[in-house]
């Protein structure tokens, strides 16, 4: 069995990772760390795990990590980064559900996320976890940086026709969409219910921490720089993240065979019927992946519908099938959920 | 014009008061406090007011509320109390959105509301600004408690039956659901959206503060102590309450008649046809209360189920009706609004 | 592994049930009966079971139900008893999820629900699948007749309390209230989202089906006929019931040790700490029941509060759990589900 | 007064135009008409009208239109076009609620919208009914095409870009999402809570009938086709549409100048200030459009993003705006209304 800590399991991600570790037949959960909540059983503030979690919150001090084979970091942006050397050279593999190690260029790092970079020698050894690209890096990683919710569904959608060199570089579109789980488990305004609901918004249009992680990610696959627009808007919907991608076609290609191709092995994509409009709920609290490619009256402008559900396969879930990889489990191993619908 | 002054003007209930008063004919709005939002103006915070309130919010300092005619307190349960004193000295006349004089047992409301108060001979004159009970009090009041929200529609629902000595007042019961505006505009975890959509709970089962508000009502109403189980939810939806009443029959009577004939000349509460069950939208943004009388097989429980906004019967709206009664203008004044449906 | 039909699996019940069996390990679903869409894929019409069900709909013809170990109907009311004779007959064991064989008094079930029973003989055999209750019996139940979602809830509820003898069975209040996957898969106005979204009502109060159905099993428990008020609402969300149960107490007793006693040893209900308030999304997609029992204000009158998900415990997941006994299997087989929350 | 008639009133764009028509100062309602619910009374097919509506619907027979100064057909497609012209021969100005004088070449029309036009002469004179493009041709119109809620949110945002010449007219994109209720009310089960709440996806992205209506007016504008591609999407809630439109610059300019300038006299179109997102509550149950528009890290792409209640200015309230114009009333006239938010 595996040994997990989880730091900062009180996230909507920690909860989420919570639900998943907790049926995951290859894991011992070890330690949950909580600074604010040291002390209260873990199933006393998510009743919803009474019964499958009897581990109370330990501060990071009384947690002892070191011991663990890996730590999952379930925190706001640049903890991890201030607690990942100490166990990496303990031997402790690292997955970082937050920002800290997405980005290689620590300058670029540092502009969009308004602090210094704490580690950046291990930004440059940490491996990007989307595996339907990078699973054989994956496999060796000692430090994982695990995706944003909103670069895993563009990316993937995006991904087969940039791979085939299909589309203009430079006019990239994606408008996304994300219930409001994405926001995090935080006391604010903007997200109360009576603000959120039956309403609908675009934010960050002036420029999104997302941006240079897609930005860095397709480029990367290009092996170019790509000119992309990226509007995030706010769903009012707890979870789930649609991407509507545009792009204009450069050459000709049967796109439908194109992304079936490219993903016939992924057990997390799953690209639909021509014609299809894959909806958010399809992929409720499972770490799928759907994706339709359309070609509008066979114009030359693609349009791709990518979706996810944010917490799993735009968090938790990938974090768990990286784990999955790098211990050489079966990727599947504790992701056997049949997404809940209605 | 009446000159109107409102304190605590960037929650809930005081953006409601902003969109009627916006709009009523006989009203000049003077100004609008906040201590933390002063020098915003009231529409860059509320961009629905964006054309309707040209006014910035300023300190209490900077108000000259002495010069108003009406001061409404839309603020947190404690501040009225310590304002309103000075205030009505100058003349002004006070109505208070919020608790602070809704309790004559100044004792009996310290323990609820956990402070002391600071003026409990406001409390003495104070009137109870439930109009259909009322309407002769509130005239010539200068300090008015405007009802809280689930009193409202809870009062209104058994008024009939207690005025008509028809119920066992040993057994009375209210279910009542409220949408989660009712809760404010504060940034809790517990009603944002991801936490409160989609979702369905009970809340102070043990003890909620309209317990012994609507205790006072129906007592004074009954002239004896009731006997009242008072059980609130949380809805998943923005506005609205839903009171399910359950009272034991003592007597015989057209259920059906009694409430309309009680109700007829009331410009503000609509008894349903027989057999109706209303809808909280079919009131939604309307200071309208609709209430339907049922007796289930013919025994001898009878139900009523009793629906209002919240932040319109249940707050703003009655306020603005109290003052409308407390300057002799045509109560309807300012609320001409037909509900918004769907 | 047993062989498992479904009849009518078209609606919310049938494709939850069919969430369920996809993962179930002792299970081999054989065939999917729709008269209106045979030949079309399961997960054409509920893309959610892409890669968990590959059958196609059959007419209830072509579907070799006789050679099944156990049918599930899934169906409206009045299906299952038309075919059961004959598949009880062949061997094959039958759980209804429709309410053909939940009332045992035949004339009593046809008033209700206004159609004349076609096997009335089953009726009597038949065993009311309330594990909680009936678990002896259900082991060799050849036709199960599966609770309905209200009743469910209720009857968990009021279960312990009664069983004890410590309430006046005179006055029991059941008000519950329900997600809008209750009302079923059925294009109807009452139910679009533009009408039940961000909106609360009552329904059934004159008399709801699942009245006579509550009524007989709280007779039976107790020996004697009860006077029970129901009155359903409609809650703007798709899944879960809250049951707000009131009673008067007519001795003393602890109730929280009451309730955690009767239901130690119940893989699917868990009794809540005292004071706590359960959330209908702490059940969502899972088979638990979460139940709080409370004395407000040390009074006479008990408020229990019981919470399932409408889809699971409240019709699929219950059914599962009733096959899951009647064969023999472990009782959690294929119901190992951690809610889903947020 | 203006004696007005409104075919088709049991749809949402006719209770709604109901809604607005009940208070309009300058208005008095002739009939009501429905084919299926005549002699049913408005108000108990939509409680949120009683008070303010005290007709019943008759069938077109019984109502004497031709004796209307108006008639509003809130119909679906395919009604207006065989009813107008023995109006319009009346001397009763139309209005077309629905899209059957929208698309000027009646070939085109008749491809999208599946049948043949009946009334192609009417097609001819009639007037597209957005205020800010035609007011003048509509001050005169005897037959007034009320623009669809997607054309009337694109076309606001596009409208100062493309009269200025400033983009590419060959790569518009419009990403729009729009509430329920603009699927009308009728039973399906797309549009049933339970499917479409909570998630989220597109539809018709091979093409939907607000295409070539867009594109009609953004050629006209222009003076050349253009190439639009138009994503439609449903958003899990009643109402608003959200347009979020990408447009590449051709030439330099101060965009926020351009636009507060385009539209500074319009009464029902508020450009908010630079950096803004306008949430589609801002504008609920009102007819203000709001837009902002964006130039993302100074690059030259220029995204614009425009809300609406499809149900006001996207259908009843630009209807009435309409009228207001054709007969010469104040524009603003029954439109006063704040919106409604929280």
């Amino acid at each position: 069995m595996i040994k997990v800590g989880v730091v900062g399991g009180t996230g909507y991600t920690g909860v989420e990772l919570l639900r998943l570790l907790a049926r995951h037949p290859g894991v011992a959960l070890q330690a949950i760390t909580s600074r604010g909540d040291a002390g209260t059983a873990v199933a006393d503030m998510f009743p919803s795990l009474r019964g499958w979690v009897d581990l109370a919150f330990v501060t990071p001090q009384d947690a002892d990590l070191a011991a663990c084979d890996v730590v999952f970091f379930a925190t706001p942006n640049g903890i991890a980064m201030n607690q990942a050397r100490e166990l990496v050279d303990a031997g402790v593999r690292i997955v970082d559900l937050a920002a800290d190690f997405r980005i290689r260029d620590v300058a670029e790092w540092q502009k969009w996320y308004g602090m210094e970079h704490a580690a950046p020698e291990l930004v440059a050894e940490a491996v990007y976890g989307l595996p339907e690209l990078n699973r054989e890096q994956i496999r060796g990683a000692r430090v994982l940086a695990n995706p944003g919710c909103y670069p895993t569904a563009v990316q993937l959608g995006f991904l087969p026709l940039i791979e085939a060199g299909l589309v203009d570089l430079e006019r990239l579109v994606a408008d996304a969409k994300s219930g409001v789980s994405g926001a995090g488990r935080k006391a604010e305004i903007h997200t109360l219910l009576a603000e959120a609901a039956d309403s609908f918004k675009a934010y960050g249009v002036a420029g999104h921490r997302h941006l240079p992680e897609i930005r860095q990610g397709l480029s990367l696959l290009s092996g170019q720089p790509v000119g992309l627009t990226f509007v995030p808007h706010l769903l009012p919907m707890i979870r789930g993240i649609h991407a509507t991608l545009y792009a204009t076609l450069t050459g000709e290609a049967d796109l439908q065979a194109l992304f079936e191709s490219r993903y016939r092995d992924e057990p997390f994509v799953d690209v639909m019927p021509a014609g299809a409009h894959p909806e958010t709920r399809t992929v409720r609290a499972s770490n799928m992946c759907r994706i339709a490619v359309h070609r509008p009256q066979g114009g030359d402008v693609v349009v791709v519908l990518s979706v996810i559900d944010n917490l799993v396969k735009g968090a938790a879930g990938q974090a768990v099938q990286n784990m999955n990889i790098m211990f050489g489990l079966d990727e599947r191993a504790g992701l056997d959920i049949v997404p809940v619908s209605p």
